[in-house]
């Protein structure tokens, strides 16, 4: 049962302008979650109203205009909050936006990442427009509905509320804080570590709290210590230099779709396990903490597989929580010709498949690349990253484009038992209380590029529900979510 | 190296009016191949104009309201020259245009079948417009490109100047002659088998000439003495109910892009053998007289390899010749998820890839197709023919969608020792000198559709070049075949 409300829009920057001036109200809080959650309660109307200004505004890649309106809006919101605010720059690449708070006497130093861009939209495969934010009612629950609503729009938006909810509660803050707020992060953030290490004094931490992704499937305040790495390969194999009828020419000019699907058959068994030669070679053990939280954690499965409609799932990693501490091969799309209403008989000319390879600790994604590449040239195919010459074609059997993505990065992962994850856990805790710890997130973060500029360790707290469509048509967020993780927010930002 | 001139439509309806009139001017020819000959070199100009009309007319499937133009110009263009037409219709479907002309004396009636629609065009990959006819010169050759240059309007056209051609030499017609003209071959002609036997005393006949497909590609013309069936099936698996992130559920969850893969991968073999059970049972072996056909024929392997820029072919089930008496199993397309620009982290919900069966006689095409669906059954595949519910996807490991297209048809062959086979031969031969015979063409035409409601066999006489992009982008004839082809027609016409 859904109810849709258009959020409107149009009366948002009033009641935004006038939180940060002059509406900092006490709110009689003594603990941060406390004054969240006061803050929030109070003004749940605004506070939706000014999260869809912010969705509303394009973030997408293709628009880098879109991109640096959002960049804009955000130097607003911290300028209004008296937060020092400045826009990180590298010509050809969306701005990180960063703000600071110098707390005096502080001795620790905490960076909050986020990132403002979102993942490409194909429009017409959405209910309600993505740039077009959407109140709905979803079993018994709010949601909003747009790109960015989980990923990440919705961490940014809860510092901001959780900075004026402490405010308000005249909770001070204990820490400096630095929010680093990147604009690149869906393209594989392919300029990020340049750009703070231009700024290496600006972004450096005690430590940096990528606030990103997720919560655990249960909805449990979820703590992560490490994210899979990610790179991507497109592979084009080729038939006929031009389209053939399939009549004339069926069974004997070679069909690249088929060759495709031979190529990708082999590369996976029917339980999962990638078979490609050396691919878990290097993949580095959990600890003993580690295997404990995987323990502890909830067991959501069976709940998953209700909820996405599956018969079945790969097994050869292990269940769900066990399997994202391993790599993984995946096919994000693939493509030949036309299917449907456009289908032709026609032998195609080429087949694509956009391959995904998430990495975990122990295995750098050039190595991992190249095992692909590798077992794509012992299946017999002459493999070439530009497009072939008709003397290539005719010259082999069977000719691969392989071309890499060199926005790439490797896993990383923190260890529990550091004195700062400590930390960070008790704080969570006191916020949230019920916290689920997990040595590793399945989607990725450019986490090794912002430890290495940032000179410290990451700790990823995110706060999306975990059915956000994050990535996919229809994205959004449970509006509980807002609520709650801005006390793990405020939490946060209270830290020693 | 290519020369571009648009066609000047606008001055095409006078000329050929005047030819339907008054234009007889006597070329002083003999022979029905002279009389083409003279009237083609003639009037070229203003024959190239008026064929773009017709090619300027939109001919697919989606926009009925371009085929009726298409089907009220062919009345128009028969009734010019004195033939009697009608428009032989089904509600539902696009009509068949009828011509007849009544030779005083005749003993024998000849049906001429050709069709005016054309493949669904994909507007983005022509380099010119599919339906503003363009002229261009290709390795000193004039082609004209639009979709159905080819395929099939160049026979109904070729026909037509045929017909202008014999009256100016004043050589009389000697058998009654039948036009039957479709509007729906491209999608596979699921009315015209209806619609000619309730006409069945119009179309019936002594032989039904099929003139459609390209000739041999050795570019000599070509009779054929039947055509491969063909059928359709469209087949989805399923993942997650909606696009997962890969991160997140990579290596869990399962990928329905490399489940179709692995499924499609085990129908072939990498000599392009179908590996489906009984997928070869009850083809019917050629004749001598067709064997030997087909050994004198040209060998254009080699040639077409370097054309279509083919490092290897299937080798399976012999050279091209020989591979198109077998029954063939093509991917048309595959489709999941994105590719390229619009790629996303993301498990796709399904995967899709619709494959072409072309049939041989001796097995028809229901139980060729359920020859593949029994496959996909054996993978482990809960088989449904509709959108499958949650519960059937929960129920079942795998499940597959396989559609079935109705509009399918099986293969045909005419005896070449037939005496009406033998005059058309000479027929043939007496227009053009050296005639290739081929058992069977490639492409598939309703041909035992005809031969039921017409109570006669069928004879193929093609005029197109091989290289015509038929069905695909680019689409071209070149003009050497139309007046060569006119010939051709121009002998047909002219036989007792």
């Amino acid at each position: 049962m859904l109810k849709t409300n258009r959020v409107a829009a149009g009366l948002v920057v009033v009641a935004w302008l006038g939180l940060g001036s002059a509406g900092w109200a006490q709110t009689g809080a003594t603990t941060p979650a406390e004054a969240a959650r006061a803050w929030t309660g109070a003004h749940r109307v605004e506070l939706v109203q000014q999260f869809s200004e912010f969705l509303s505004i394009p973030n997408v890649a293709a628009d880098p205009e879109g991109l640096r309106r959002n960049a804009a809006f955000l130097i607003q919101q911290l300028e209004q909050r008296g937060v020092a605010a400045q826009l990180l720059t590298l010509p050809g690449s969306p701005s990180v936006v960063y703000g600071e708070i110098q707390t005096p006497g502080a001795e620790h130093t905490i960076v909050f990442y986020a990132h403002y861009d979102g993942q490409p939209v194909t429009a017409s495969e959405w209910q309600t427009p993505p740039f077009t934010p959407t109140l709905k009612t979803v079993d018994g629950e709010q949601r909003i509905y747009a790109r960015s609503a989980g990923d990440d729009k919705a961490a940014i938006f809860a510092q901001l509320t959780a900075l004026d909810a402490l405010r308000a509660a005249k909770i001070p803050l204990r820490a400096n804080i630095r929010f680093v707020w990147e604009g690149e992060e869906e393209a594989g953030s392919p300029h990020l570590e340049t750009i703070l290490e231009a700024h290496r004094e600006l972004v450096h931490g005690d430590v940096l709290l990528v606030c990103d992704g997720p919560v655990d499937q249960s909805g449990a305040q979820t703590v992560v210590f490490g994210a899979r790495g990610d790179t991507h390969l497109e592979v084009t194999v080729y038939g006929p230099q031009h389209g053939l009828h399939s009549g004339h020419y069926g069974n004997w000019a070679p069909n690249p779709a088929l060759e495709l699907a031979q190529l990708l058959a082999g590369m996976k068994d029917a339980t999962g396990r990638v078979l490609i030669p050396h691919f878990y070679d290097g993949v580095a053990p959990l600890s003993a903490m580690e295997k404990e939280a995987l323990q502890r954690a909830p067991k959501n499965d069976a709940m998953l597989m209700q909820a996405f409609w599956l018969g079945h799932v790969e097994t050869a990693d292990g269940p769900l929580l066990e399997a994202i501490n391993q790599p993984s091969l995946n096919i994000n799309g693939m493509s030949s010709g036309q299917t449907g209403a456009h289908a032709a008989n026609v032998i195609p000319p080429t087949a694509t498949a956009d391959l995904d390879l998430r990495l975990v600790v122990g295995i750098d994604w050039k190595v991992q690349a190249q095992r692909v590449i590798d077992y794509v040239r012992s299946q017999g195919y002459f493999v070439v990253d530009t497009e072939p010459t008709r003397e290539m074609l005719l010259a082999h059997p069977l000719v691969a484009r392989v071309v890499r993505d060199e926005a790439s990065y490797n896993a990383v992962r923190t260890p529990m038992d550091l004195p700062m994850a400590q930390e960070v856990i008790a704080a969570v805790r006191g916020a949230r209380g019920n916290v689920v710890l997990l040595p590793t997130m399945g989607g990725s973060v450019p986490l090794g590029a912002m430890e290495r500029a940032a000179g410290t360790r990451t700790i990823t707290v995110p706060i999306a529900n975990y059915d956000d469509n994050q990535h996919a048509a229809n994205e959004n967020l449970r509006l509980k979510n807002l609520w709650e993780g801005t006390e793990t927010m405020a939490g946060l930002l209270e830290m020693r």
